[in-house]
C-alpha cells in the first residue's frame, strides 16, 4: 500500500454503487477498507453474473476486505463498534433513520472514537417529503432536470441517460468530502459528520453548465424545455465520427477539411453566434458531405486542419484505440476465481503515491476471522460472531 | 473561511471547464484560490452572457481571485513564480508541453518549492497520438463509449449526452486528488506532481457500470451495441414520471397500484429476470396504462404501494420541487453587477467545517494589486506588471 491514503482505515457499511463507488476510489488510493455485508452478500455481487463475483462487484469493491456481520444481533453491532475504535471513517447509506436503529448513529459512534470522520450518503437527503423512499438512479435523473435536458428539443419527451451517472457522481463527490475531512483532521484533530445526498449531488454537478440558466432571479421562465448541447455525431460511409467548430479558426479549417469554401462567405455561419442560431442547417449540411468518406479519410483530413475531432468508438474499440493503448488506463491480471479480467486504473495518477491498479474483490466474509483477530476477539468469540 | 481546505493556497492557470470546476469545489471548501487569467479573461467569461461575467463563469469561478498576467512576459512569468513559492498547489491545463514552453514546468516549480502539489490536467494524456489534439466534450464522449452507450438499441446511431460530463467529471475527480496529495503530505512533508487525463477520467468513470462488459477478457465480442440501461420515462395524462420495479415487493406493488393484478401470474414478468428479458413488452404495457392518469395520481399510488417513482421535471421546476426547497441546495443572494442570483451549494455538507455557499466570482483582474501587494511587490512594480 502506497497511495495517498495509506494508514486509513475506513468501515464501510453502504452498499450497492454510491458508497462503494466512494470507498473503491479511497482504497485505490491505499486506504484498508473494510466492507461490512449482510449474510446474503452486497446485492452487487449478483450482478453481471460471476456467482457473486460480477464485474460491476470486482471494480467497485477491489482492494477492500470483506467481512459479514448479522446487524440485528448484538454480537454484529458490538463488533462494528469495536471496529469503529481503530478506525478514521465510517460510511454508511441506508435509508434516513436506519442506522440510528440499528444503534450506529453518529452521537454512539462520536462517544467511542471522538476523531472519526461519520459519513451518511441519502438519496434525496435526511428530511422532507422524498426521506423515506426507496432510491434508483433514473429517479434521481428525474427529479434533477437530468433527463429534461437530454430531451432532442423542445417538442420531444423527456429523455434518460443510460447509465447510472447520479450514483457514480455521488461516490466521487464522497470520496473528496472523506478525504477533505481527513485533510482538516490532520490540523484541526477533530472528527465530523459529513451529510451527502445523491439529489444535491446531481443539482450541483449541474448547475455550471446543464443547469445555468437558473441562475439569474427572474430569468427562469426562459429556460427552454430540452435539448442543451448539440449531438455532434456523424455518418460517414462506414461508421460513426464527432467534430465541431467553435471558434472562427477552427471553423476555417472545418470549410477546409469539407472542401466547402463557399461556407466562409455564408451570412449563416461567418461569426461564431451565427453558427450557434443556423446550428440546424450547419449540422445537416456538415452531415451530408461527411456521408460521402470514411472516419480515417475525415479524421485525417480534419485533424491535418485543426479542426477537433474523433471516432465515435464502440465498447469493445476502446480496448484497441491507439491512444487508449497509450494511456494504459486498462490493464489485465489475473483474478482468482474469475481468470483474467481488465480494470481500468484510477484517473488520477500521482508521482510518489501510486495507485494500486492490480488489487483483488473480496469473496464474502472472506476476512472476517482476520479483522476480528486484529481486534482482539479470540477463537471462540470469534466463532460466535461470525456464526461458524 | 472555515472549509475543510481553509489555509491553504492554490495557484490555478487552468481554463474553461475541467480545471476551474476542480478548484471551485475547493475554494468552496474554504482554499484561498488565485485565478491567473490573460489580459482578454477566461472565455469562460463571455459564455451565457454576462459581460464578463455569465452564469457559468459564476458557479466554476465563485470564491476565487483574480489576477491577470501577460504570460509571455518575464514579470509575468516571474510573478507566477513568486506566487508559487507560498502555495500549497499549482494547477494547469494547457495542451501538453505548453507549459515547459512558458519557463513553469514541473522541474523549474518543484525546485522553488519542494512541497508543492503540481496539477497537470489534459484533454487525452501527455504523449500519443492525441496529445497534441484541442480537446471538447463531445470528443471524450466519443472516444470513451458514453456515446455508444447513449444509443437507443443495438440498430440506433451513437448519441451523446447532452451536458459536458467529462468535463465537470474531471473536475471532481481533480479536486480528490489534490485533497489527496495534501492529506498525504502532511504526513510525508512532500509535494509531487499528479496528472489525470479526461479520456482516463471517463472509462474509469463508466467502467464499474457502462464498461463493465469488458472486464472479462476473452467475453468482449459479447458486448451489445448501444443502449446500456432502459429509459424509463412513462407519459402520463399531464406529464411524464418515471417508475421502476426490480425486486419481486417492488413489482408486486407496481402490479397492485397500476391494478393489474393478473401480471403477477404473467409468465413473462413473475421473475427478475423474465422482467429483465421481456422488458421491452412491460415497459408498452406500463406506459398504456400510466396514460390513463395524471402524474399526481400515479405518483401518490405508487408511493402508497412502495415503487420508487418521481415527476420527471423540467429545470425551472426543481427549484420549486418540495425537496429540493426541504434540502436548501439552491441558495439565493445578490451578486453586485449581476443582481439578484441563485447558485446551488456543495452536496457534501460538513458539521464543523462548513462550505462557503454565498461567494462572489471575481471582476477580471480585480485583486492583481492586492495579491501582488503579498508577495512584496511596492507600486512601481505593481503598475509594471500588471501594465497600468
Amino acid at each position: 500500500m502506497s497511495g495517498p491514503l495509506s494508514g486509513f482505515k475506513i468501515i464501510d457499511m453502504s452498499r450497492v454503487l454510491s458508497g462503494p463507488i466512494s470507498t473503491g476510489l479511497l482504497a485505490d488510493q491505499g486506504a484498508d477498507v473494510i466492507k461490512v455485508e449482510p449474510p446474503a452478500g452486497d446485492i452487487v455481487r449478483q450482478m453481471g453474473g460471476g456467482k457473486g463475483m460480477g464485474p460491476g462487484f470486482l471494480t467497485i469493491n477491489r482492494g477492500k476486505r470483506s467481512i459479514v456481520l448479522d446487524l440485528k444481533s448484538e454480537q454484529g453491532i458490538d463488533a462494528v463498534k469495536r471496529m469503529v475504535e481503530g478506525a478514521d471513517v465510517f460510511v454508511q447509506n441506508f435509508r434516513p433513520g436506519a442506522i440510528e436503529g440499528m444503534g450506529l448513529g453518529y452521537d454512539v459512534l462520536k462517544a467511542i472514537n471522538p476523531k472519526l470522520i461519520y459519513v451518511s450518503i441519502s438519496g434525496f437527503g435526511e428530511t422532507g417529503p422524498y426521506a423515506h423512499k426507496r432510491v434508483y438512479d433514473p429517479v434521481i435523473q428525474a427529479l434533477s432536470g437530468m433527463a429534461d435536458i437530454q430531451a432532442n428539443d423542445a417538442n420531444d419527451r423527456p429523455r434518460m441517460m443510460r447509465t447510472v451517472i447520479p450514483d457514480k457522481t455521488t461516490g466521487l463527490t464522497v470520496a473528496q468530502a472523506i478525504t477533505a475531512a481527513l485533510l482538516s483532521r490532520e490540523r484541526t484533530g477533530e472528527g465530523q459528520k459529513i451529510t451527502v445526498a445523491m439529489l444535491d449531488t446531481m443539482i450541483a454537478y449541474l448547475w455550471p453548465e446543464g443547469l445555468a440558466g437558473l441562475t439569474m432571479v427572474g430569468n427562469e421562465a426562459n429556460v427552454r424545455t430540452g435539448q442543451l448541447a448539440q449531438d455532434l455525431i456523424f455518418k460517414s460511409k462506414d461508421g460513426y465520427l464527432t467534430c465541431g467548430a467553435v471558434s472562427d479558426s477552427e471553423w476555417k479549417g472545418m470549410c477546409a477539411a469539407l472542401n466547402k469554401p463557399q461556407w466562409l462567405d455564408d451570412e449563416r455561419f461567418n461569426t461564431a453566434r451565427g453558427r450557434v442560431v443556423n446550428a440546424p442547417a450547419r449540422l445537416q449540411a456538415t452531415g451530408e458531405v461527411i456521408a460521402e468518406r470514411t472516419t480515417a479519410e475525415w479524421l485525417e483530413l480534419l485533424d491535418s486542419h485543426g479542426v477537433p475531432c474523433a471516432p465515435v468508438l464502440t465498447r469493445p474499440q476502446i480496448l484497441t484505440h491507439e491512444q487508449v493503448v497509450e494511456n494504459n488506463i486498462v490493464q489485465e491480471y489475473n483474478h482468482p476465481g474469475l481468470g483474467r479480467v481488465r480494470q481500468a486504473r484510477p484517473a488520477a495518477q500521482f508521482e510518489k503515491t501510486p495507485t494500486n491498479t492490480e488489487q483483488l474483490a473480496p469473496e464474502l466474509g472472506a476476512d472476517g476471522a482476520a479483522i476480528l483477530t486484529e481486534l482482539g476477539y479470540d477463537e471462540t468469540q470469534i466463532a460466535q460472531v461470525l456464526g461458524s
